[in-house]
């Protein structure tokens, strides 16, 4: 670094690590969020994030906080844990995972991280030997092509189809898939798409994965988050046909995301993963980063074996009203379409038709404008990777959505062109 | 991978990721737990780690679990946390540490992380341009080698002075400096020496730092646990000479390693760090990776505002009290000497003398075999970059210490060579 013409320091920044992070979700909603007027009284309706927890409708059941505080009351959980987390979390991971499976897990399959997030970290650094390549749907969470590139780790895109309620396309996967393959990711229930695959289709990903020799990671974040025709299957039901590694966490079902508990499970009956070295590689990555506080791993087994059908039927019946409501109400706005009715998860993708606008240049063009004119956050597109398209998140509280479909709906017709 | 001489999975595991792993802390301590008997009726008494929370002596004040419990049940922290932490967390430990500066930190200057681990991780990233090597300290906590390698960032060691009471070789500084020399780091109080620097000698690093153009990052993670004559100076005191990183957490101080909340603190008056990038580098690697759970940042401005002196000055007085007692003990066994007797942290490193032993080869024989037959864990120095060296732990119950020293003697005179 120089200063007045002469070097002083040895040492700087490299700018930004890798240039996906410009499209990353947090840094483009601090973009827009930023474009609101903040002279508008109307509150500002946050649909770009899916983050329903500030809604009271969307509160978290009283007995997880009820584990939490006995467990940090009880003074046994003040340690470091051990690496791959304390064991009866793991334990009761296993068994809770267990029931939708036609096999036991053991808590050996089970590692404790922080969030989903840090299970996507480590099953990327685990698989990212020199050269490896991993495929992603298009549409994705854009999380794990900042954290791949950020490794190095290629990244190739199959497509989901919204002609086919957003199921992989097998082909463009076969097509992509070379000897330095090493896996695929699916996330289901879908975000950005709410969409929610089939016992068939995901048996079908299994036999392509397994005939292409690649693991499958399979993102289930929004597990039993499903309100629609098809009931939630995890993907490791068909752990014998193909090795599955399996991402969760406790944030979304049980509305805590800031609670940062989240799990990476090898539903692999078959022992590969272990023969493969690919366990160890992920047992070396977590004893190499930070790990999630022992009293909230304390609190695991209360909050799954212990929370009850009622908690989760209330939050699945207000997911179902609010996704109608955004399914409807985009109906009404000529611009922008909606292929498929959300069935899961707290998003869908909707379809901006510019040749309708008169003065909007593309998504994010679309969302600035009416971030600032209507204090409504919607998310472009092009953050998931797919331009010109908007994802909208519906959990929200039943009013705020109609408010801001209201606002969506008037931004849309004064920016309409005229007939 | 082969599969019945076929090739079946693309995938396989690199093994370890790097080989530094193979002398983790954690790592070794599994081995020599793994070698303790089983049948032995006494207490298995840890001296190899530091973590003092399951003695009842070193149990956190109420104040902190009341924080915690009162920012969970308000339900108003289940959110994401914003990236680089809750404002009013980041503006209390801005407070918090400015009282011991000679100006006053921003609430921008600092960024929550998860443990020091993270912000250790956070600041290496940041570092790591191509090329770059970072100074790190022989002995040396090893995570920094750990993770440095694992993100291809070559490290180079200078000496600790164990005559001086490990005082930094600022020579040997000098003599590895070069134009790729991006950082030294040091860790005051000193783990594993619990050495306490003076004033003069960190003014002496600071000084040295910025003649060859480097920052100083520093890792105070046992911020104030000192009970010496040299009362605890922070690093960036010397902020305005050079640049500084200063990283902490409440782990140590506050007896709570499980609850995982650190920080990495700008400490740069001139603000040169922003200047270069370096801050902006920091930001975007916190954008990518998980953060600290949103209730336990929530908690932070009780925890560091209300928490009284006799809290802090009972854990010293303990800590005082368990220091001498080591120190004395080891005068009493003639094959280990102890160079300094500690005055901070809550370890000690002492030279083991294997020429009045028969039957030990070299230091992690000693660990493996006093575990064995005594059922006492000690680390081996050459997990800290010392061959032939322990370090022992002080900070548990004074009567385990006591219990420990007895066996470790017993155990020497059982090998000591017959005169
Ligand atoms: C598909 C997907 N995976 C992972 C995550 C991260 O989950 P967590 O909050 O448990 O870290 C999210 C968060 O929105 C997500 O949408
Ligand atoms: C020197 C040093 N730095 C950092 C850490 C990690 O601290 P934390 O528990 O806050 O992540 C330790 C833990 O023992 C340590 O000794």
């Amino acid at each position: 670094m120089e200063e007045n013409g002469e070097k002083r320091w040895n040492f700087w920044g490299m700018g930004k690590l890798n240039p996906q992070s410009k499209t990353s979700i947090r840094g483009l909603l601090m973009k827009i969020w930023g474009s609101v007027n903040k002279d508008d009284p109307r509150p500002l309706l946050p649909l770009g994030h899916g983050d329903p927890s500030p809604f009271p409708c969307f509160r978290t059941t009283p007995l997880a906080e009820d584990a939490v505080v006995d467990a940090l009351r009880s003074a046994k959980f003040n340690s470091y844990p051990p690496t791959s987390g304390l064991q009866p979390a793991r334990s009761a991971i296993a068994d809770y995972l267990s029931r939708d499976l036609p096999y036991t897990l053991s808590p050996d399959d089970v590692f404790l991280t922080i969030g989903c997030i840090q299970a996507i970290e480590v099953t990327l650094r685990a698989l990212a030997r020199p050269g490896a390549n991993v495929l992603l749907p298009r549409p994705c969470f854009p999380f794990y092509d900042s954290f791949a590139s950020s490794i190095n780790l290629e990244v190739r895109y199959f497509d989901l189809n919204p002609e086919k309620g957003w199921e992989v396309d097998i082909e463009s996967v076969e097509a992509l898939t070379d000897e330095n393959t090493v896996a695929m990711v699916i996330i289901n229930p879908g975000n950005p798409c709410g969409s929610v695959y089939t016992h068939q289709h995901l048996k079908e990903i299994a036999e392509a994965a397994r005939k292409l020799g690649i693991l499958v990671v399979t993102d289930e974040v929004y597990h039993h988050l499903t309100f629609g025709p098809n009931p939630f299957v995890p993907m490791g039901v068909f752990g014998s046909i193909v090795p599955v590694i399996t991402l969760g966490s406790i944030s979304k079902r049980w509305l805590v995301p800031g609670w940062r508990l989240g799990w990476l499970v090898i539903s692999d009956p078959n022992g590969i993963l272990r023969k493969s070295g690919i366990v160890e590689c992920i047992t070396d990555c977590l004893n190499m980063t930070s790990d999630p506080p022992t009293f909230i791993q304390g609190a695991v087994p209360q909050i799954l074996e212990k929370t009850g059908e009622d908690f989760f039927s209330k939050t699945i019946d207000i997911l179902r009203e609010v996704a109608h409501i955004c399914y409807e109400r985009i109906q009404e706005i000529p611009c922008i379409t909606c292929p498929n009715k959300p069935e899961g998860s707290m998003f869908v993708m909707a379809k901006l038709n510019l040749s309708l606008l008169k003065d909007i240049n593309d998504d994010l063009d679309f969302c600035l404008k009416l971030a600032k004119e209507e204090s409504v956050v919607v998310l472009p597109g092009v953050a998931v990777g797919l331009k010109n398209w908007l994802r909208i998140t519906f959990a929200v509280e039943p009013s705020a959505l109609e408010d801001g479909f209201g606002r969506m709906k008037a931004f849309c017709e004064r920016h309409a062109k005229k007939q």
